[in-house]
């Protein structure tokens, strides 16, 4: 598998970043600040809304899914960003989660059930 | 560019969750709460600590830096599914926004300083 | 009106911090960053869940209604702290917003629907 | 001591909310996703600052403390009323939350250190 998009879109974000000698400010501290107040703005999608309510809004209204999805952007900028700025290999991380993550919900147990693994 | 990479994590979340029969938890509303949910144990690192600490115990200590890594996969992972779900293609979204940046915060003007492009 | 009670709460979570000789770390930025975390915690108790679910489960069991209630508590607690740090009265605070919101929300036009002000 | 202070302040805002025919949106669940929006405009002021910048500003500008006084007031109101929505006592729940932060952090153990209890 081709391991270049994630490395494309880094080096994309830095360049934009440095071109506005914005480095200094972000650290992994103010990283992870900048994406909690992403994940927000994601989080305003569900305000007074439905699971059902948001689901058809995103599916009928173009501007609406539009305006999601540069919200998840955002979100995605800061975590390239974080893993950038920590020395983290966002591609391995998501594979070594997933193995951990086999681990912990068996699919006989997991099956059907949102249940935390400490509880299964 | 290839634009492998994101799509073969995709498909590596959604057999997870489809192993599991977990599709119909992950709605669009649910998974917005989960990468909320993921992106505050992000914010546990910052918990009493400053710039400087975090960055010092980023560099120093390989378990924490690990667990930061599994904390980026999580919101990664959501953001994935987050993103299938609602039918955002979310490689296209970084870019597009990444161009919408370059003219909410001209060079000449942001340079240096960490100002809210309303306020530019 | 007596304002006793929350100058008394503030009262107590001052001298629980002070007996710890935590008050360097409880500046309104530490402050903030750990309430967010506590609101998080509060934000499990609908991961997976439905409107409807988390209403029925806080009024059959509880167990869960009272880890809710020290949620709750935790969140009164650094708000308490961050008002203290910051200067701010809190109770003064509500009457000012409340007087706020009768003005972006007036009765005949806000009744029964969920719109942000903006878009009244 | 007075117990009105909490209670009045709750009337107050329930009030606000039937004149509005509201109630039927103020649901546990949407409460506490509102809590956590309102959290995230706190979480707002740590952005691309420092402890001591922070600190600065709210010392030295009038309009950023009132700003933040406001949201106060936001996180406030959205947890008296999740409180009345759940059938908590705010006020109880603190004085028993204070009570086990008492053993969960015993002076001679916590006193300048800012670990979690589990580590202790």
């Amino acid at each position: 598998m081709d391991e270049a998009q994630l490395a494309d879109l880094t080096a994309r974000c830095r360049a934009f970043r440095d071109a506005r000698d914005w480095a200094r400010f972000h650290s992994a501290f103010n990283l992870i600040v900048s994406l909690n107040l992403e994940a927000a703005e994601l989080l305003e999608f569900t305000q007074w809304q439905t699971e059902q309510g948001l689901a058809e809004r995103l599916a009928g209204d173009a501007q609406a899914k539009e305006a999601l999805a540069h919200e998840c952007a955002d979100v995605m900028m800061y975590l390239l960003m974080l893993a950038d700025a920590a020395g983290v290999d966002l591609h391995r991380a998501v594979l070594d989660k997933l193995a951990i993550n086999e681990t912990r919900y068996p699919v006989d147990k997991a099956r059907g059930v949102a249940t935390k693994y400490r509880e299964l």
